[in-house]
């Protein structure tokens, strides 16, 4: 069996991308029940190792990304999960422990479990000092990747609460001006509660694009825009071959475009994560997909009490979201969205068919590994 | 006496900007000590019955503002503090009140108090949270504009806190796929300590560029370049007067470039200022420089004690900073910097040539202001 480690994230995430939203490009794919995707995860987790719940709280956030539509960050990154434990370099079965606490903060040792095992631990932790101290400011070092950032912030979110989450990754962004790369996609996230179940999501890397847009290109035979990435001499680049060899661009683009706001959003990430957990932090975060050593992944987590301030939040936050939504657009045919608003189309989509729509290919990859580990693949509706 | 209520930003920040760092076109400036300029703002203050801790705590905001090479929010802004008094419209004396608090968090009316006014208290009282509880979170409505972001999170970095702050601003950026303004600039800013005075500090709006820099390219008569701006129709522009009738577009730029990223983060900033605060938000805070109602402005200031996390948070911040540094650059006389470096090479600048160097015409509208009020104008020094 071979998960592939000498792979790069450029082939791996290439398979299942190459429709949109899950679907081939003749526009067929493979209808999964959530629930069975869930199960799915647990099968093949258990299968090298990891006890139930551990095993459940992988397999909740992978399905909670297909489901929203992340599918670089779904199913297709099982393969991740189940080779850095087969090479024994993140530990399936343990829990993190707490290092230092004050009323409204927590230090925390993920002790190299699993990214979610420490997530969803250090959500509750900030969770708590919210509810009793206004804020929860929670930091963990020694944690490995945790899928996508908004599970964390929306838990926080479940509880009438603001969340917050951010993660340090590998390094693939070059720092305006700089010729290669030094810090990772950095994702942030805020989630906010506003009427009958409505919601400010905001879930976004810190870099221009995530590097599958960029696959994308290429496997369509097409340019990338100028500000996406640069080539391996730190020129921007319109060729995404050249743009795979060098390094992504943060939120902004070229420096003319503000682009090293992105950058220093990205390295505020950093300061949150890496540097206060002490954790690896910036060029010294493993190479993607690397299993030479531990990830010490540095990861911040912070829930916030509306209560504490004005009365009436909910009203004003779905009355701003209300009034922009109702915006008159450029293009008649595309509305004005709030954060959140894309995931919850694809969210509703999938709904509507009774499970997640995927790509035949991550289905085929799914029975391999199914084969391999020994589990029944996962059932599929459609 | 006229302080021009009725122009725009548009013009009234021409003025001081037509020069690179204070200077006019021909290199020539005029250097005043900053304590001269703090003098002359407290003079002016003064004049229209501002008492002196507040006159100073507006002029130090502004000198601050100059002395980092952000023209546009130093003396630049007088003219508006002054008319707002003049107009009845803000309260020169008033002091903030705290309206509730937990050990983290607490919720203050601005009571239309001076923006520096209500943001030195803001901040004093996070940062005597975060020495308890591991963070303060304090939020506050009733407050006016309140000058650079930066001065705040720099407070809280002064005494080795992590410092953040945000502001809600008058709608001028359109969010992505609308066509009209509905978000502020809406700045953020985090200042961290680094090793022997060294720092990381992030002070951005989150529009893709400041209004100012589209009137310059207008004044060399040069295009803009596309992500900058969109027209009256909601279509970006390259024409910088199209582009002053229209709207300015979030850091990202269009849609593909991941503009609504930037749009996201000016939404987050809403929701922890006006939003949390109950005061005015998005396209209801008053238009620019109107004066027909008061401003009511959210603000937000949390400080973070990274104390309560790992050991070693200062080194590992400047070691991460150096490598950055020292990174070979693209462009081999462009160095790679570092959040905040650009404002420490103006400062050093100013303190090398023994105060802050403005263009003529600053000094011209100063002149004019002080023969108003009856005040002495700034001493000069070249
Ligand atoms: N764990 C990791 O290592 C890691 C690293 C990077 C990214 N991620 C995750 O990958 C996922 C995708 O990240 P991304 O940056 O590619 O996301 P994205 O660019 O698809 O979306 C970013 C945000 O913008 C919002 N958005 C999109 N279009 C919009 C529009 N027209 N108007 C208003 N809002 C709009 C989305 O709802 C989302 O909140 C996220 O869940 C992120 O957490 C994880
Ligand atoms: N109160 C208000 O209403 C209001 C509204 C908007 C902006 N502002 C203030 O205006 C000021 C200017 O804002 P801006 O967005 O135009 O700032 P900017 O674009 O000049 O700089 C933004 C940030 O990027 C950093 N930076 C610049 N070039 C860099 C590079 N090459 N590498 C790394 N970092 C770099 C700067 O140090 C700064 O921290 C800020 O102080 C802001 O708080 C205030």
């Amino acid at each position: 069996m071979m998960f592939g480690a000498g792979r790069t994230i450029r082939h791996r995430v290439l398979l299942p991308l190459c429709g949109s939203r899950g679907m081939s490009s003749d526009g067929t794919g493979t209808v999964v029940p959530r629930k069975e995707v869930v199960d799915f995860v647990v099968r093949c987790m258990e299968a090298v190792g990891t006890k139930r719940p551990n095993a459940l709280a992988i397999a909740e956030v992978l399905a909670e990304a297909d489901y929203r539509g992340h599918y670089s960050h779904g199913l297709n990154r099982l393969e991740m999960y189940i080779h850095d434990l087969k090479m024994n370099i993140c530990d399936a079965n343990v829990q993190p422990s707490i290092l230092k606490e004050t009323a409204a903060t927590a230090y925390v040792d993920g002790n190299n479990g699993l990214g979610p095992v420490v997530g969803n631990f250090c959500m509750d932790l900030a969770i708590k000092k919210a509810k009793e101290a206004g804020v929860g400011w929670v930091i963990a070092k020694g944690s490995n990747h945790y899928g996508i950032a908004g599970w964390y912030s929306i838990q926080a979110m479940q509880q009438g609460l603001i969340g917050m989450s951010m993660t340090n990754t590998s390094p693939l962004v070059a720092p305006t001006r700089a010729k290669k790369a030094a810090l990772g996609t950095n994702p942030l996230t805020v989630a906010a509660p506003a009427k009958d179940g409505d919601s400010f999501l905001l879930d976004m890397a810190t870099s221009a694009v995530a590097v599958g847009k960029i696959e994308m290109q290429k496997r369509k035979e097409e340019p990338i825009p100028k500000g996406w990435a640069i080539g391996p001499g730190g020129q921007m680049t319109t060729d995404p071959q050249t743009a795979l060899m060098g390094a992504l661009m943060p939120l902004g683009g070229a420096e003319l475009h503000s682009g090293y706001k992105g950058y220093g959003l990205g390295l505020m990430v950093e300061l949150f994560c890496g540097i206060l957990a002490g954790g690896s932090y910036g060029p010294n975060v493993r190479k993607w997909m690397s299993t030479a050593e531990e990830a010490n992944l540095g990861q911040c987590f912070v829930a916030l009490n509306p209560e504490c301030f004005a009365p009436g939040y909910h009203d004003r936050l779905q009355d701003l979201m209300n009034f922009i939504r109702k915006m008159e657009p450029t293009e008649p045919h595309k509305p004005v969205l709030i954060a959140g608003d894309p995931e919850k189309i694809r969210m509703k989509e999938n709904d509507d068919r009774g499970g997640i729509q995927y790509h035949p290919n991550q289905m085929k990859a799914c029975a391999k590994w199914a084969q391999d580990l020994k589990v029944s693949p996962p059932k599929t509706i459609a």
